[in-house]
């Protein structure tokens, strides 16, 4: 274990040394009817405003966006993926270019996923050991190994803000008790691995729980990845293909325990306002997903109270914008016709405008949520939404459409 | 034939009531030693310095760019497919819309083209006899007909500051002489028809000189054409599969013919600047050409001296901007390797970027012809380059690829 890993939980954060810190501005009301909070994370490249959305860069640039529309949107912080930027275009290519920031001009806060979901997703392409993951590369079927120790190296040496330890996410529905048992004991003997390995000062490093459905193991994988010196708490194996009750479950198990825990809150996956809103109220400080730009790419565009589908030929010939009141750059200079022709002739900007809009739809919904927890008002709120302030069920995440897999976000 | 083409050839622009102005602002030496001459055309929406390039928008978007990136790159005036519109969205539509500036969110000037290259370049779809053109849609097989007739009403209803006669375009090399004199015989009735049509007063019609490689054939056209009351005058039938000796020689037919005629000239379709310098040199104003952009979408950028290829997996690790003393998006804050990883990776951001640099880069290429006119060092300049500021001959245009066909730019 590393200097930079040193600070035992439970401990407030230090100062000066420490490559995140982690505050809570406002912490849940004594009467206990939300455990929703805001926080502050300051991180090498600058303060993350929480709860907080970060859209997904896979490939060292979110589809269709440049560091511009990322600022514009209100991304205050990206994920990449440490898989795909392995394979393609290598970490060591990275970082002989300077590292990830400078590689693809993002001045602000990175954190990178460890490349244990992609690799556990690549059906038929793998094997897990108890030491790693063997698995093929989805892009030319080349063989490779995935260790703790290597994909720490790999984020070392891309050099986000914040790495995240190896895991074996185990998809709930698809595992029987003891698959889940056995993934979330080894994902906690590499938790440790991971920690050991870990050397960069100047880069934090989250650890995962998992564990499933089943109370116990969560309650388990929580209180053993707790007790590790991480600077923050993923929740890993949701976000999946388990029901909106079964989510809320396993976060009623992990919260409580974590309740005096002074670290950040991340779960990963997690991509709709409607299943973020209530992640928020139980205490959930940090999501990201694909779905957003995903949705938004395939001409469904989120608008308060549900979503328009812009391949729908009806919108051909509606001048009104997408969104009547919304900043985006879409919505301040075209129509829904315009997208929908753009849509329909395959062109390009279809693409960039509509994840401009989806994007700063995610974020001011962010913005939203800390105004109203700031203000005391979130519980109200969160009830005024209760009829869901997106509700759409096609663009509502579905199975492991809400991570970047192995094919790419 | 309406007020707005009353104005006979020969006079002054006249004040007022004239849809566009055209003033020449520095004129070829006494001398001889160019024709190549500045000027200034006026427009609803806005001055338009010449000589200019129009980056194409067939399908009202320049493809991969929004209005915002073309005012960065430099574009004063932008073309538009009348061909493409006519058949997505519709005409119709965009006119209920507000017009094509309005749908397409672009404030300064447009000029449409008539349809007549996609409707000729659609061969073995289309029949052509004297009274228009019957083609079958490239999207969907659908049958229909454009005459001069209908090609105005199209361009009047879509709105653009300048709409052009249709005419029947002939490749030279394609052609019999019979063929060609047939084609331009034609060309010229459609212009009287075109006129006569052409309703719009706060929009200009130029008419388009056809006549092939046959000095006299050209030559009669000319004739013809600058003998009718048009706004401006196009070159059309080059910029195809001639050699560049071979079109030197058709313009050193036409501009001559020209030398005291006031309205702008315009050869449509050639866009490599080594072959547009050598069209200013002679005395051409205006151009249009999808070239830039789509050599960029295929990974070809442009720079002093010739192009690089960033398919090519040298970039893979090469940390330096595209081109030093770029002032484009790309090149500000991305390197080559970075660019080459997003055309590997099939990034969408990688389209836009390179279009940015390849119109920078041919918008900077005539900013500077014309300070080199103004100065009057445009022959030396032109001397100087004559190695070619852009030699690569995979980068110059190849037959019709230099023009937004029936398939789109």
């Amino acid at each position: 274990m590393t200097a930079l890993t040193s600070v035992a939980p439970g401990l407030q954060p230090a100062v000066g040394s420490r490559p995140v810190r982690f505050e809570v501005t406002v912490a849940p009301p004594p009467d206990g009817t939300t455990r929703a909070r805001t926080g502050r994370l300051e991180t090498t490249h600058g303060v993350v405003e929480t709860p907080a959305f970060m859209p997904v860069g896979t490939n060292a640039t979110v589809k269709a966006m440049d560091p511009d529309d990322l600022v514009e949107v209100g991304a205050q912080i990206i994920l990449a993926n440490t898989y795909h930027l392995y394979l393609r275009p290598g970490h060591e290519r990275i970082a002989r270019l300077g590292g990830l920031h400078a590689f693809m001009a993002w001045p602000r806060p990175i954190l990178t996923d460890s490349g244990g979901f992609q690799v556990v997703s690549l059906a038929g392409l793998r094997e897990i050991d108890d030491d790693g993951a063997t698995f093929r590369s989805h892009l030319d079927g080349s063989t490779h190994r995935f260790t703790p120790e290597l994909s720490i190296a790999v984020q070392e040496a891309l050099g986000p803000d914040i790495a995240v330890a190896f895991d074996q996410p185990v998809p709930p529905h698809a595992s029987t008790r003891s698959e889940v048992a056995e993934a979330t004991l080894r994902t906690h003997r590499w938790a440790e691995r991971s920690l050991a390995a870990h050397a960069r000062r100047d880069q934090a490093l989250f650890g995962i729980i998992q564990g499933g459905l089943d109370a116990d193991l969560r309650a388990a994988s929580t209180e053993a990845i707790a007790a590790l010196p991480f600077d923050g708490l993923c929740i890993g194996g949701l976000a999946g293909d388990e029901t909106a009750a079964q989510r809320a479950a396993a976060l009623e198990v992990v919260v409580p325990l974590l309740a005096h825990d002074p670290r950040p809150r991340y779960l990963m996956g997690l991509g709709s306002p409607a299943d973020m809103l209530e992640a928020i109220h139980q205490g959930v400080d940090l999501f990201d997903s694909v779905l957003p730009a995903r949705v938004a790419r395939n001409g469904t565009l989120w608008v308060p109270g549900g979503h328009l589908n812009l391949r729908n030929a009806r919108f051909l010939d509606d001048g009104a914008p997408v969104q009547d009141d919304c900043r985006c750059r879409l919505c301040r200079g075209f129509s829904r016709a315009y997208l929908a022709h753009l849509f329909r002739a395959d062109e390009l900007l279809a693409y960039r405008l509509a994840t401009c809009h989806n994007l700063t739809f995610t974020l001011d919904f962010m913005a939203r949520a800390r105004r109203e927890i700031r203000a005391g008002t979130f519980p109200a709120y969160r009830r005024a939404s209760a009829s869901d302030p997106n509700p759409d069920d096609r663009s509502r995440p579905r199975s492991s459409d809400t991570q970047a897999g192995a094919k790419g976000g």
